[in-house]
């Protein structure tokens, strides 16, 4: 681990009218390569640290270009600090990231992949990606009706007619699930399919994911309250050793979903988006992903189906309910599955050791509405 | 009833790739005054056959623009057609545009209200506003799994990686939502605290309504496919007589959207927008919605927790089996429900009359797909 002070944070505290959160926000990046593509997102990243963590040869030495404050943690660091249970960190894979989740210690985490620069939005504005995010986990979440004029908070806009006046208040957003222009994220088999299509269209739009209604959550450019669902923010086992990729975050959506649902906290997607530059080997993604292709037709009815009983009122009791449940249900799929369900409970473990009076821990939920917020 | 032969239709079958399918849309649209905003939408309306609902005094005479192919029907006229039945429409609310439902003879319809014209995209070009509808129709719906780049149907979009393949099929689309620039629909209460509030943001997405997720449809710029779902579009009792007006449309959407549910059809919103001109009165507004908005608050839950029997196999059924529980349910928050729930059934029976062979009553869905379509 090492760490490096950055130079001197701005003293703005708000950007665009939205709060900058400087000292309550980490960057969680993912990496086996330099850092260069900090340079595009310096005026934007630079008030915030950073942690960096180091997927591959931890002898390699990644270079972090300079004035960024960070840390950064290797395989060797994640092993000295948990371990035995660094097992349940994936190594060889942009799961590990979740790593990053563990370690930090403010409210608010936004993860971006090394291959995701900053984007115009139509006017040619370069969007700050950070400010969008912190603006919808600032403002609440909809998940029980529809508006149809998408984010009712945002300016300009509002609920429209028919829409229940007891559901304005909305519900506290957890997390902020953003987009991504040029490279779209598909498969393997779109991927293969389609291996010019490239998304050009900005859709002007943040909008709640309804209750009860599972979405694919990318981990490219993601943002959520660390204090409220961190701990169930974990991406699972990937990569080496593992018998499938690329379904890190995927498993981690599903999860924090159905937890959400079930503690009324909100999902936001859509805006901010990213500019993806790179397209990765849809032969090298095919082999990682086939499994989870024909597992995931299995794992959907699961997810659609799981009832978390009342008295799971925190998102740990949530989350050691669901690795149970996890273990039950898929375990007869493939043995994966049952190792995956130790993991959760492993996790949970390492989370609580690395966070010892943490509030994720302790927040309380009482008849649904979450008194953590 | 007065007929006016139309100019002869242009002969293309398709604008920009999307079916024209002049013969199988009817326009219809409720009126009190001389139809000069259809100068604006004649490129795009005069190839369809209009029904015009006149509203209000049945001896004055509404002038509709020289070359549009239409059929009017005043309140003698329906009276005339339904006899005692003539009470399940509503009189002096837009409410009377179901009647145009009943009447028509195609398989799709549009209704539109008389203070919306043509809107451009952020381009400056003017939005076909049926093209998009017919395009939302013709191409299924997903509400089972929230798609992260929207409709993956869309033209340069698909489905994002994670999502399941076996649900990519998706379902038939019956009801396209289309949204207002400019006057937004809000309720009278918003528009009293937000006066100049103008909704300006074009959101160049459609998407579809998640399953088990209601959302306050607008009758404003509205399709739909009328022999899968028209027959469940009835827009209730609102206006002259009644307690409430303004929740003729929401009330209709509140019933299509459980019954999709339930018969596995399809809901989306979005795009196209219209421009909408004239804001209504909001003391007025309020005077006819403030018993709506305290009885939606009970409305909501009893639409959340409609159950449908697995034996209501197609909208009909369904739609009864709905009026008996909004009889048994919401009957005792006011005589009101009592009556609807009457004028549920007397609309069903006059739907049969004047559909005696219609495609509505037969379609026939097992195990919940629809073999209509």
């Amino acid at each position: 681990m090492r760490a490096a002070a950055g130079k001197e944070s701005p003293s703005s505290s708000a950007v665009g009218g939205t709060p900058l959160l400087k000292d309550e926000l980490d960057i969680v990046i993912p990496t086996i390569r330099n850092l260069d593509f900090l340079e595009m997102w310096r005026p934007f990243f630079q008030p915030y640290h950073l942690i960096v963590v180091q997927d591959g040869d931890p002898s390699k030495t990644i270079r972090v270009p300079e004035g960024f404050d960070y840390e950064l943690y290797n395989r060797n660091d994640i092993k000295r600090i948990l371990g035995p249970k660094a097992a349940c960190i994936s190594f060889k894979d942009s799961a590990c990231r979740c790593f990053g989740y563990m370690v930090s210690r403010k409210k608010y985490i936004y993860t971006i992949d090394d291959d995701c620069f900053v984007a115009k939005d139509p006017s040619g504005k370069e969007i700050n990606a950070v400010e969008q995010h912190i603006s919808n986990l600032l403002t609440p979440s909809t998940p029980y009706f529809f508006n149809t004029l998408y984010d009712p908070y945002r300016e300009g806009t509002d609920f429209v007619r028919g829409y229940p006046f007891s559901l304005r208040e909305g519900t506290p957003t957890v997390v902020s699930h953003g987009l991504w222009l040029n490279i779209p994220d598909y498969d393997a088999p779109t991927q293969l399919v389609k291996p010019r299509e490239r998304n050009a269209r900005y859709v002007d739009a943040v909008l709640t994911i309804p209750r009860g209604t599972l979405f694919p959550m990318c981990g490219m450019n993601l943002a959520f309250d660390r204090e409220l669902i961190g701990s169930a923010m974990y991406f699972g086992l990937m990569g080496d050793g593992q018998p499938i990729g690329r379904y890190d975050d995927m498993w981690a959506g599903w999860c924090i979903k159905v937890i959400c649902d079930h503690l009324r906290l909100g999902v936001k997607t859509g805006l901010p988006y990213i500019w993806h530059s790179k397209a990765s080997n849809p032969f090298v993604n095919l082999k990682k992903e086939y499994k989870g292709i024909f597992w995931q037709e299995e794992l959907i009815p699961f997810f659609q189906t799981v009832v978390l009983p009342k008295d799971c009122t925190t998102v740990h009791k949530c989350y050691i309910e669901l690795s149970k449940q996890v273990r039950e249900r898929l375990g007869k799929i493939d043995p994966y599955f049952t190792k995956l369900a130790d993991a959760m409970v492993t996790w949970i473990e390492a989370w609580d050791e690395l966070n010892p009076s943490g509030p994720a821990a302790g927040v309380v939920v009482v008849n649904g509405s979450s008194n953590g917020k």
